[in-house]
């Protein structure tokens, strides 16, 4: 029976039972690793090395949390047991891809490329390859490079084509034979987008104008409507734009959405019922993320080079900041728990995480790790669009 | 090695690694079991007994989706590892009960008592007693009744006194000094209430008198308001109340609230911008469960005796009913998947559950089980008031 133990021990290295909705994982950018984190006893559990170039990475998790798919910059697909500890498959499924989503129902992972350009749409399980969407125009041409890929209810894929300015909804009933809605003309050269909370509204920021494509999922057969028409760079006093904010970062409470500004010192407050700008609140500079603890109440920022350095909290209902914090230099990324007691911050020059408590704003913990970026907990697989 | 292996897997019966995100349990209240379901291959993974009297049992879950704390009538509390298939522990709190919460940081479990009366605080790892909250009305007398207790942002929990007619507010920031904040004549005996999913509003259904009781979390100061005045039984054309709806069952979709009418066949539509009703939806018997698929986009609703063999989906736009359902005999509970795609139903009177697709209304498979009553899964761990 020793031996059975050690056996047993030994083939479960770095395996232990235990449940996985407290877990995640942080980018360590510099070094090419994924660091697993434990939520509740606030360590790392292990690190994952092997994934390739990982600079701007992100990651969707699988329905049991146990699975991290990360998406890397150099067309990487790599599935992770986030339990184990190890690498399951990995397939460098393009030369560049930037992104990726999970299906509603958990069973197809789909990778936004840049080259060549297109969706490939991946078996959850094994990673084989079900259907490649080259998006291609009508009546032929290149693939275009593809951005702002999500899923949407109904197990469904909304995706940018940045080349010929269009958004498509690929329906995934049939995942061989995806049955594929497309909106031409939505502006031009739309370079990221996310979808609401509720998986409804699909908004896509344009790079070549101003303004935003919105498409109402719930009601395709009113097409793509511009909105936010002075959104973009056309500011009377612009500044250089350091870093075009992220999209995926809007944060909605209640009917307002709170939106980076680019290229301003400013958080645009977006009233989502007639979807025009109310307010602009002053912040510390550029804005990058703009996220909302989940109960809405607060809305955090981090900031472009050269502010990058801290944090400001505005609240939801006051519209105003009401707390900076000196997290550090080089704060790349913000992640709350799901109930939203605690958010994550990495601090990529200090090379390190920090743990605040988002009641008392006190610093409960700080983790060291090379260069972290992005910090995904495994929750975000029970929400659509993420 | 052979041996290693059969020693492994037979120090492992029940248990094996994997995620538990995609897991739940369904109360067999006949047989004082509780089911785990393994959602993602639609089929229930092992039974835990010895749970004691499971009629309106109710389920929250440790943040890492392992551990149900599962709230019996008995006033039996039981911490069972849904991984492992087993009670991890079990304490008889009281002598009757009627539900409970787990705090926002997952620390903390509470209990509702009937008999005595007060609620009951515990430490989530052991179930160790931390704080008695009597429930006892300023000046003395004898504990209430405590009903509608949920868990709140900023590590507080919000309960009503049955007896007394006020609603509490225990911050528990010093879990063994909790900081109590005490609303009277709110109304006479609260029976039920809900937090809305933000965590924002507190709604207190009254048994003595019509109307209902409001408390604005981000705003105690303003104190209880009374709200919906028409909402109880004084209606003109009363039937006989076969069951005081469920309102932790209230839909929420945009900024209306979709509510079971009390004895009569209707759902109220009320406006959460001014707390008034707007409308009432003709539906097929008296509502118990009228909640949301987690998109908004739909409102499921079960029924009381006799049209309890049913159940309807309205759409929250056009506000009419769009499928009835001929599900079985004893429609008691349903449950959506967090990302909406499947709803699982119990059908107490036929001994089985169904997942359903939301979207095709399909039936997606039914599996047996005795006399199922709630349904509940992990997904919940991540959700406030849940």
């Amino acid at each position: 029976m020793t031996l059975g133990l050690a056996a047993c021990s030994a083939s479960g290295a770095g395996q232990s039972l235990r449940g996985t909705g407290d877990l995640g994982v942080v980018i360590a950018r510099a070094t090419g690793e994924l660091a697993v984190i434990d939520t509740t006893n606030r360590a790392f559990l292990s690190k994952v090395s092997g994934l390739g170039d990982l600079s701007h990475a992100s990651v969707v998790y699988s329905r049991d949390e146990r699975y991290a798919y990360v998406f890397g910059r150099d067309g990487g697909l790599t599935k992770v047991d986030i339990l184990a500890a190890k690498i399951v498959k990995r397939v460098i499924q393009s030369g560049n891809s930037i992104g990726g989503a999970i299906s509603q129902d958990g069973t197809l992972v789909a990778v936004a490329n840049y080259e060549p350009g297109g969706v490939k749409v991946f078996d959850a399980r094994t990673l084989e390859l079900i259907v490649d969407i080259p998006a291609v125009p009508e009546g032929g041409g290149a693939r275009s490079k593809v951005i702002g890929l999500v899923d949407a209810p109904g197990n469904r894929f909304v995706f940018s084509l940045w080349d010929h300015d269009e958004i498509w909804v690929a329906d995934m009933a049939d995942p061989r034979k995806p049955e594929i809605q497309k909106f031409q003309n939505v502006g031009r050269n739309p370079y990221d987008a996310l979808i609401t909370p509720d998986g409804r509204y699909y908004i896509a920021g344009l790079f070549g104008e101003d303004g935003m494509a919105l498409l109402d999922l719930w009601h395709p057969e009113q097409g793509v409507q511009r909105i936010l028409g002075s959104y973009g760079k056309g500011e009377d006093d612009k500044r250089p734009v350091y870093k075009m904010p992220h999209l995926e970062g809007w944060a909605i409470a209640d009917d307002l959405a709170f939106v980076p500004a680019v290229g301003r010192h400013e958080v645009l407050v977006i009233d989502m019922t007639s979807w025009r700008e109310i307010q602009r609140i002053p912040v510390a500079g550029q804005p990058v993320f703009v996220m909302a603890r989940p109960d809405g109440r607060q809305v955090w920022v981090n900031f472009a080079f050269p502010d990058y350095h801290q944090l400001q909290v505005i609240s939801s209902e006051s519209r105003e900041v009401i707390k900076t914090l000196p997290a550090g230099k080089g704060v790349l990324h913000m992640e709350f728990h799901p109930r939203g007691e605690i958010v994550w911050v990495s601090v990529r020059d200090e090379n390190k995480i920090i743990a605040y408590n988002t009641e008392t704003f006190d610093k409960l913990e700080e983790l060291a790790l090379e260069s972290p970026s992005g910090i995904f907990l495994s929750a975000r697989a029970h929400k659509p669009g993420l």
